[in-house]
């Protein structure tokens, strides 16, 4: 183990989607989340000027900085967060830093909120005595898409500042590409990921910030987080409708349509439930590599799952002609997420010719949508040299 | 009450649609049927010339007539019919039936099962002394898209049998346009019926039999036939997609994914029941006129259900497009019966505009669909005046 003085560093964590169980999991059923491949990426560079700390994000044409001196003096009132119980900023905290940032109350916007976490991570992390820097963070992800945005962008500054200042090591990384961090310190990076998390979205599940740590996927029931170790990388489309929702009142309804319709929408549930637990079960089975059967498996799931959210009143026109155009090429899609809109994942067996690929991407471009060819459960945060770097994030990371 | 001694008589019924429940009840799970109020129509008409009696069924182009002294000889052969405890033909019966018919072993085509019902039933129910009579029957059901048309068949013929023959007395008719035969001689009409289904079916469930002879709704379950006392009338449309299906393939094939996922598909079983009861419980509590509401709440059923139909595989892209033309008006569809093509119901709301329906009935027929606007609820086997039977069913019976 080396640690980071000085040096710079390169961090990326996964998105997230919510492969079975979006709605059925706040009636207590089993949800399973999945890392996203497409990524946040960060770099931390330590700033020669040494008086003052930058952040950008490009994705948001946002770059503000503060001076290093300005900040020294509110560090007193963070400096109890890294050791404390709690989990996330007080209320008093969330109040300096707002001053800080100039941010009103109640104010919601994207750049206002990751400017808030930013300060509290970096306050609360770097302590005693705040390090000059420079942070850029970049990411594939769309904000406010229900892919976990801001869990990936609280992960990777999480992981970043916990290593430029010294409390996590430096993960050996002599000729390798991309290193992980241990168990007992991605647990220290998820709990700060959290933090931030709360500083976004006031009382987050936590689902996300876990996805983005550990990667790979995890199950969610009844509040608790448990990761499933070891599954296969699945190819996907990632297809975002554009179709704005509001994930409420989504769930609203849905409540709505259980007190209506008990006995004929409980059992809905349950058969959710089922399809998580199936779904789960085949991924662990087939770790080391899917059979036909497998995929025809999790495509029998992904057409059911579809209905039942449908039944539920979380579909969509844009969904169900998104699931027309796949289907058309013999594919399998659901909404991921709130749904109303939103997102949909199409899975891809691998024998899938890349002409057709191409094709369905193309007619879902026509349909106005956003449409990204990747896979699910990714790896977590991850460290990496600059020479691992996909060129456009190190492109957008350097350029910016 | 006076008999029928040499008079014409007009007689009538409906055919049949699953409003729910169908392959649910398979699995002993409760079933909706409804009368179909596209009818069967028969006249029959004492024979002048007295030594023959005819069959004739303009739908098939089927036009037979066998002499009375030929018939009389098997007459001891079916004598004990009227008063056995079994129905239906016994195996002699039918081979004698068969070799009358000139209807070589294992033909099942219509018109060979409708002369062989009609024989059937002619010489059980009239036994003795067999009379000359001319028969026609003539239907707007289309045959083979289990619209209950043969149980239809089998109902109009047991009931003009009966009645020609003295066994049911002619109900009082003076003035009254239609009228309807008492509850226990409804019970011995469709006693007879369900003897001419068997002919026809080898083993029918009786369902479609009982919807014709008592027409209105009823439940159905583990082989169970209850009728349910009022039903409100409902327009709807029914639609033939004409495509052709296997309902034993599709009943197989719903028995293998219950297999396959018993976790997933046991709960939707249970969620189709209660779609029946509360179907059910609407119709009841709405009987004297649906609120707006009530109308909601059917329409919600029936979009549950058709995607509850489609998860166990019995959807089919032409049932997906049908409701996609009427969904595109604001109109409900589902499946209706075994599914895989075959028919759908359309329910019509009361302040629907005329216009809404004659354009979605012209976008159906242009996808090549047969399509009627009709209603369900409709009344049971009647005995008309010839002079209140609809125009085209008096033409078609009297020019055929």
């Amino acid at each position: 183990m080396s640690t980071m003085a000085g040096r710079e560093l390169f961090v990326s964590a996964p998105g997230k989607v919510i492969l079975h169980g979006e709605h059925a999991v706040v009636h207590g059923k089993v949800a399973l989340a999945a890392g996203l491949n497409l990524r946040t990426f960060l770099r931390l560079k330590p700033n020669k000027n040494n008086s003052t700390v930058l952040i950008n994000l490009p994705n948001i044409g946002t770059k503000l900085n503060w001076n290093i001196s300005d900040l020294q003096a509110l560090v007193p009132s963070f400096q109890d967060s890294l050791h404390s119980e709690a989990v996330g900023p007080s209320s008093e905290q969330l109040d300096i830093l707002k001053t800080l940032a100039g941010v009103s109350n109640g104010s919601r916007d994207t750049e206002s909120l990751a400017v808030l976490a930013f300060l509290y991570l970096y306050l609360s992390i770097c302590g005693q005595e705040l390090p000059s820097l420079e942070i850029v963070v970049w990411s594939r992800l769309p904000t406010g898409a229900g892919l976990g945005s801001s869990a990936a962008y609280s992960v990777c500054l999480s992981a970043a500042l916990l290593t430029a200042s010294g409390k996590l090591a430096y993960p050996e990384q002599e000729n390798i590409d991309t290193t992980r961090w241990t168990q007992t310190e991605l647990t220290l990076i998820n709990r700060w990921a959290f933090g931030g998390e709360k500083v976004i979205h006031g009382n987050p599940s936590g689902v996300d910030n876990a996805v983005a740590t550990w990667g790979g996927a995890l199950r969610y029931q009844a509040g608790q987080i448990t990761p499933i170790e070891r599954v296969p990388v699945l190819q996907i489309l990632l297809t975002n409708t554009r179709v704005p929702r509001s994930t409420k009142a989504l769930v609203a309804g849905v409540k709505d349509k259980l007190l209506k319709y008990p006995n004929i929408l409980e059992p809905l549930l349950a058969s959710i439930n089922a399809i998580s637990e199936e779904c789960q079960r085949v991924l662990q089975v087939g770790v080391d590599g899917l059979s036909k059967d497998h995929y025809s498996v999790l495509e029998e799931l992904i057409d059911i799952n579809q209905h039942h959210l449908n039944v539920f009143g979380v579909g969509h026109p844009s969904l169900d002609r998104l699931c027309q155009v796949t289907a058309s090429h013999g594919l399998h899609s659901k909404l991921t997420g709130a749904g109303g809109g939103g997102c949909a994942v199409t899975l891809l067996r691998p024998d899938i010719e890349a002409a057709v690929v191409d094709t369905v991407k193309h007619q879902l471009s026509e349909c106005g949508y956003q449409c990204w060819e990747t896979s699910i459960g990714a790896p977590g945060v991850s460290l990496h040299s600059s020479s691992s770097l996909p060129e456009d994030a190190i492109t957008s990371l350097n350029g910016a």
